[in-house]
C-alpha cells in the first residue's frame, strides 16, 4: 500500500479519469478531518484548521498558496479569525481527481497542530 | 459630506449601534461594486475582485490581511485562482457597522485595477 502522503501528482488532463465512488472510502478514511462536499453538482473534499488569531491562519494560508503553486493547482482558502478552510477540488473534471487527495494529505503536514 | 475613504474607523463595543436599514442605501451608494448578504441571519457586504492568476489573487488576499490587522477588524478572505472575496461585517454585534463600510471603501483602495 502506498500512503497518498508518498504519492505524486500527476499531469490531470481533461479526460483524466476522476476518482470513482468505489474508491471514494478508502480514500477519505487516510484523511480523517476532512469532509465530502458537493457544490453546484461538483464532489469537493473540505477541512477547517483552526488558530489562536487571524496572523497565524494568513501564515497557514500563504503556506497552503505556496504548495499550491508548486504544484499548479489551487484550492479555495477562505481565510478568517482564528480559522482557515481549505477546499481541493479538479476544475477541468468537474470533481475529484486523485490529486486533490494527494494535495489534501500534504495541506494536513503543513498544519502546525 | 464626509466620503467613507476619509474616515477613521471607531473603537467597536458590544452595544456600539450598527448601521440602520434607513443609513444602508446612502452607504452602499458609496460602494457601488459591493453588494448586501445575509448569512445566518446577519447582514454582511461582499465584493469579487478579478486577478489574472492565483499569485496575483494572493499579493491581493495578502494586502487586504495587512489592513485587517492594521485596523484589528477582519473579514472573510476567500482566495481561489483569478479571484479573491472579501466579506466585511462585525461580528460583535451580528452585523454591519460603520466601520465596515470603510474598510470596504479601503479594500477597494488596494485593488490594483
Amino acid at each position: 500500500m502506498t500512503y497518498l502522503i508518498e504519492e505524486a501528482c500527476e499531469a490531470c488532463r481533461n479526460l483524466s479519469a476522476g476518482v470513482t465512488e468505489a474508491e471514494l472510502p478508502s480514500l477519505l478514511k487516510e484523511l480523517p478531518d476532512w469532509r465530502l462536499e458537493s457544490r453546484d453538482g461538483e464532489q469537493q473534499i473540505e477541512r477547517c484548521y483552526r488558530f489562536k488569531n487571524f496572523a497565524q491562519a494568513m501564515a497557514f494560508t500563504n503556506d497552503v498558496a505556496e504548495l499550491a503553486e508548486s504544484e499548479n493547482h489551487h484550492p479555495a482558502i477562505l481565510t478568517e479569525w482564528g480559522k482557515v478552510t481549505v477546499t481541493w477540488w479538479t476544475h477541468k473534471i468537474a470533481g475529484l481527481h486523485k490529486n486533490d487527495f494527494i494535495l489534501a494529505a500534504r495541506t494536513d503536514q503543513l498544519y502546525p497542530d
